[in-house]
């Protein structure tokens, strides 16, 4: 695939391309030109200038407000008043690192892992997901004593050097590392479901046969438990046990990257890899962590951060912070006190239905899958062929967007529209969703037959 | 070195010699190993447990009050109100990535790019220090189509897979990458400070043979101008811009670390490498860029990043959010509000004066180097020897800590007092500290004739 083609699916602006917008937001652009250079993106064909956040709202410079349905850093809603007041009275009482106790963090901590099996009891802080699965990868490969490392094929996990690696959809020139080996995502859309978990696991034990005939072993198998940018497959919740039992019998480990999944975003459970019935023997956190406020971390089973740890220093400045610990506890009791997890299953339920409902009058909505609030829907140039469209999904999205209503695209053909809204998310919400998607495949399939 | 050895040389609390706490700390103590696990450091043969900072003061949970000549993240102050209130805003208001635009970021960038050379005038945002790291590497890696990088011999640049390559003060048993060529910093104390520096760039140049003689292109040098990690060498600007011209010389690029040196700690120029006189192609920001809130990032040419951008797709969730920017944009109006460059160089020269002054009454102190408010202090056997005594620096450093001023250790025998406090330190601070040393100097002397 070439940068040109990712770009396309990715749903970027052309940077020279500034004779649409108003004077405003040219002069924005203009300048953001300037400043990022002509390569860093921004969505949509006419990018947003906002200016405001609240709930499950964006506002632009005009006053227009969107609907947010892509964005699941904000979790519990932009601008949350608990995490902002809890962010605000830590930032002016103390913020410094972790070679000095601070009570708020252990407080943070505890309250994390007790969301966990208890045989997950350790963890490092980070401040990105990216910095997150950078560290699991070298505990694992410290641990393992292997090099080698099993991903899926359109799987993003991060941007370091190392990370790049096992995150294929990252548009790169780069050569594969030879460690690295890819397995497809089970499509449960143009496969029986059960043949494809069958196909995805016999295709694991493909792959550590393939590298182990290069002289490589193991180290791990990285996942996001609902394939997020591989297209959205929460389907068939399980057979990732059954992925983790081959990993562990051939030596490696198995790394749950939870930045995605986690947080209660499935509705069924706080973490992913709980839908599996599995429990990692590493797990990776980011983005809605501390709702916007960079953190991450890394949760490990303690004889495995041991064996790194006599092994190698680590430190990270700002990983593990009071005032990352005061945004992230923030997070955990309004989730709670929202029963936004359960909110993010009925809504989300609810949503998925009301969308499936449109697949009768729109041939191009070829399937729509769902945990809780991550929904994925294929568009496809028609319901028999099931021919992913990703013209068309670059289309809807941007007419979407023209409805004020913001999503997003996944997956290897970038054919999946991206529904991830934050947690906050009602029936409303979802109804005002439905209601501009329809509008939109209509215009453009009238588009089309003009 | 092992790690045991380095965890002396860091100050390291041992974790299972709680005996010597009080019991609020102790019970701090358990709760961290149980959540951190026993391998995670902190500092001190006794630890802090810290409630409140403002200005150059740390405050513990009995309510005694700490000098904080260590920490060179607050360095506009810890909790400085100008910074707790931009935050605060920002994060009430608006809080989201780069992909749609948001105009405070480009403020910023303006803002901060104006401190640069014109040539370097693209910026790519990071949340830390080490992802900055990490992509300027990616980026001179895929510009120059060259993997070989030079790094000093005792640098830490970050923690991420590729980072701990060039980071060989790094505690690990992780093999060296055979793309990575070591030189050992000009030892100003031991050598003629001419002859230290013309031995540096010989050997840069020695190092670039070899790595020619083993098939390897040269992409890089990286090097924090002041080579902190390596026992802070400021002195002899200048022979840096030699340095460059070598590596350019060679095909490679010149990378400037200014996560220590940088927003003016050294008192005579905003950046580092500005003291030598060069123009870097890429320079990496961290530590204090947002006072405490997670922000780094990447200046470069922009024809170097066209051509990264062209080949590479680069996104960082929380990188450039506008939280991030109001942050960074408070810490340069304080900067300038403040005088605080000034006062860096002022205040760090007559901190230096008064450390030097010591030497006569302290055989154990070998060399005072500064540039501003970054101070390195070597402590010796004895000034004829000039022997490192790194179980003196420990003790010393913790004699500091009783006495109620916070330092650290640095350079390849942790022989190196190191001090960089917020930049807001004043004389008096100053006369404190330079009381405290005194003070601990005469009792580790008093301790070793016993």
């Amino acid at each position: 695939m070439t940068a040109t083609q990712k770009i396309l699916e990715l749903n970027a602006f052309d940077m020279d391309d500034t004779g649409c917008l108003d004077p405003a937001t040219a002069a924005l652009v203009a300048r953001r030109k300037r400043t990022f250079g002509p390569t860093s993106m921004l969505f949509y064909e006419r990018p947003l200038n906002l200016v405001r956040g609240e709930g499950v709202w964006l506002i632009d410079a005009d006053g227009s407000r969107y609907l947010d349905a892509y964005n699941n850093v904000p979790s519990v809603g932009h601008c949350h008043p608990r995490v902002v007041e809890a962010v605000n009275r830590q930032m002016a009482t103390l913020n410094t690192h972790s070679r000095y106790l601070t009570d708020i963090v252990y407080t943070y901590s505890e309250r994390l892992l007790a969301t966990y099996p208890a045989a997950l009891s350790n963890i490092v802080y980070t401040c990105t997901g990216s910095e997150g699965v950078d560290l699991a990868l070298r505990i694992a490969r410290t641990a393992t004593g292997g090099e080698g490392l099993i991903a899926t094929a359109n799987a993003y996990h991060g941007n370091t050097a190392a990370v790049t690696e096992v995150s294929p959809s990252s548009a790169t020139t780069q050569a594969r590392s030879p460690n690295v080996f890819l397995v497809a995502a089970p499509d449960t859309y143009r496969q029986n479901a059960a043949e494809a978990v069958a196909r995805f696991n016999a295709d694991v034990k493909a792959a550590i046969a393939a590298m182990q005939a290069h002289g490589i072993n193991l180290a791990a198998f990285i996942a996001d438990s609902i394939l997020s940018s591989d297209g959205v497959y929460p389907a068939v919740p399980g057979y990732l046990k059954e992925t983790a039992d081959i990993v562990r019998a051939a030596g490696g480990l198995y790394i749950a990257d939870e930045v995605q999944p986690g947080f209660g975003r499935t509705g069924e459970a706080m973490w992913g890899f709980l839908r599996h019935g599995l429990t990692p023997d590493l797990v990776v956190m980011g983005k809605p962590m501390g709702n916007g406020f960079p953190i991450g971390g890394v949760v490990v089973k303690p004889d495995l951060l041991e064996v790194f740890g006599s092994q190698n220093g680590y430190f990270n400045t700002f990983g593990g912070n009071p005032v990352a610990a005061a945004a992230g506890l923030a997070v955990l009791e309004t989730i709670e006190a929202e029963y936004l997890q359960e909110n993010a299953r009925t809504t989300g339920a609810y949503l998925a239905e009301r969308l499936a409902a449109l697949s009768g009058r729109h041939e191009a909505i070829g399937d729509v899958r769902n945990a809780g609030l991550y929904v994925g829907v294929e568009i496809v140039k028609d319901q028999t062929s099931r021919e992913p469209d990703e013209v068309a999904t670059t289309a809807i999205v941007n007419g979407m967007r023209e409805r004020n209503v913001l999503i997003g695209t996944a997956g290897k053909f970038g054919n999946v529209l991206k529904i991830r809204p934050p947690l906050c998310f009602n029936r409303d919400n979802a109804d005002t969703l439905a209601a501009a998607l329809s509008d939109a495949l209509a215009a453009h399939s009238d588009r089309q037959r003009r």
